[in-house]
């Protein structure tokens, strides 16, 4: 914390940003920036990436321990998959300049008046809404991404994984091994990260004791902002671009570091020395690349990287290989942070269980720096 | 604070709800709970009540100063308060049970996408979007009130304030001089109240650098808790249900007490002795009541707040008188928090406006409580 972050008036201080201060007790996830670690529920990041999927982690995030043989939540999510058509309707009747997190917001807003437990609140009630929401953004998320081309829903498969169904309800083709494994590696990483922004504004709607409707709709609303989420989006704006004017890759780098402009998708503010999660979704853009013939954005992230990390010692994060993943899954770049909702969403809602176990409102107090004493 | 909302982890202590930890500095409002002061930019709210109205105290919490002879808000709301169409249609179209206050924030997520400055941000955008908001809230609200009854929203008049606006928009009818005032006055007092969870939200949101229809979408999902918004519905069932017994209301106060029961609309979390919002709205309920021949609630709130407060010395409490004026005015008790919605969007976007001044994203921490070095 430097000196400036400390803010005093008349009577006290405080940290700017409430950066550092402990709001709460939570058993979900811990994070080590200086060490490079994830953990969720006491597994780490990279032992769930390789030898579990999202739908277990799901599981793990709102049960606290991962599933027994017969606990698996896909025929679950299978059953609540289905989005009211009037939703449909009124999202396909959006301008077709939306703004997809926008239009998001909306569409969850909007599932609440048709949930027949929107304002029902109980352990069991709850569970099953955060259910019904990880079944249907994604349902969402696809059918915004067709209304953008004027193409109708596609309904989900009555089977499937979440990262299947999503790319089947995107073309309506059968996706492959390679693209379905590499969804749900970006679906598990981005599961859950502790209290961020988004996670924070979720349990201090919750705390109000307002339903999970609202509660969601407010954190998609905070990842939307250009703090939080939507890093992945402008990574892939640069390879684009980076790909479209030809320039080699590392003299692109030393003349953006030369003008000291900011390079997208390197460091991060948690980790320190390395994000955890990057090398993960690397090998499947490795896997991914290979099989579509899509090398050409391996070797690009590849020299980017190696000339930060020599230039700088600064290693690329989760956004970073985030774009070209979702953009050979056929995503549009102003799509990525619906991608980022459709993982979050199980932390979010595992974070609203948490908080309504033992909740108390949340709410701080401002420090008053205004006149007093004025008359009309 | 009492010994057990101190909560410690192996390395470090914190106060649940971060009650009474400051998280920013704000010169918007002033409360002193003891004293039973309510301070809107250095103005009293008795005096703001007595000698303002809802639009100069909206210009006063955007700009920090009343506005100046050529400044009148009313005509620039005016011109901002259509609402699209296409919004207009879906409200109308969402099933006739919905809930108030989540069709209201559906109403304003969708709102953004017809806004022509949605995701821009600068301070002059920012604060016509504040503006816009200000004058479409009560047109959607006005809506919601009359679709639920199957009856088409009626257009605003292109003059008036927002109170006698939304009272005309409600029925089509011309509002009394009074009824104008109380639901002025009603706004007035609603405006602002610090850094509350719902304001707190939309500054968390905020502070992401999204954009202000998504910190509001998610201050009216904060609103809409139990524990924030809501009590003067709850006021009112209470008033109802007094009414149709016909139990005589100090028996009915003798009766609740015994059994430890609570009894809606009486003391306050922040005002230990006075809520100074109170005694203006029963000025205003005495005046309405008269007028309308519903002297039967005010001889009924007379007696219960009488009872109480020599019972056990705590006074009725804004949402106390809130209930009957509003009954009168013509709104169902669970439109209510709606309403409060019209008078807070003011202080919300205030507290936006403040927090783009100098933003730093507000992201505390979590202290971790689960398991570590589990292996799959």
């Amino acid at each position: 914390m430097k000196p400036s972050d400390i803010v005093s008036d008349s009577q006290q201080r405080h940290v700017k940003g409430l950066e550092g201060v402990i709001a709460l007790n939570s058993s979900i996830c811990y994070i080590d920036g200086g060490k490079g670690a994830l953990v969720y529920r006491g597994y780490s990041i990279e032992d769930l990436a390789s030898n579990s999927n999202f739908e277990d982690v799901a599981y793990l995030l709102w049960h606290g321990h991962l599933p027994l043989e017969n606990e698996y939540l896909h025929q679950e999510l299978a059953h609540v998959r289905d989005v009211p058509k009037a939703v449909l309707e009124i999202l396909g009747k959006l301008p077709s300049d939306f703004d997809p997190m926008a239009a998001l917001r909306t569409g969850v807003s909007l599932l609440s008046h048709y949930d027949p437990e929107a304002n029902a609140s109980s352990p069991e009630v709850n569970y099953r809404k955060a259910l019904r929401l990880t079944a249907q953004i994604p349902v969402l998320v696809a059918a915004l991404a067709r209304h953008r081309h004027g193409k109708p829903p596609i309904a989900p498969l009555i089977t499937g994984t979440t990262a299947e169904n999503f790319l089947y309800m995107l073309t309506g083709d059968q996706p492959t091994k390679n693209a379905i494994q590499a969804l749900d590696a970006f679906l598990v990483l981005h599961a859950e990260h502790g209290l961020n922004a988004s996670t924070f504004t979720s349990r201090v709607i919750g705390a109000t004791l307002s339903d999970m409707h609202s509660a969601i709709t407010g954190a998609i609303g905070a990842l939307k902002g250009a703090l939080h989420g939507g890093a992945s989006t402008r990574v892939m704006l640069m390879l684009l671009e980076l790909q479209q004017s030809g320039e080699d890759p590392r003299e692109f780098v030393l003349r953006k570091l030369a003008a000291k402009e900011r390079i997208m998708g390197f460091g991060h503010r948690v980790y320190k020395t390395l994000d955890p999660r990057a090398g993960i979704l690397r090998n499947m853009l490795v896997e991914l690349g290979n099989e579509v013939d899509a090398k050409r954005w391996i070797d690009l992230c590849s020299s980017l990287s190696r000339t930060m990390d020599e230039q700088k010692g600064i290693r690329a994060n989760v956004d970073f290989y985030s774009a070209p993943v979702l953009h050979i899954l056929g995503l549009e770049p102003d799509f990525y942070t619906t991608l980022f909702v459709m993982g979050r969403i199980t932390g979010w809602t595992a974070h609203l269980l948490e908080q309504w176990e033992d909740n108390r409102l949340i709410r701080p107090r401002a420090a008053y720096t205004g006149p007093m004493g004025l008359k009309l």
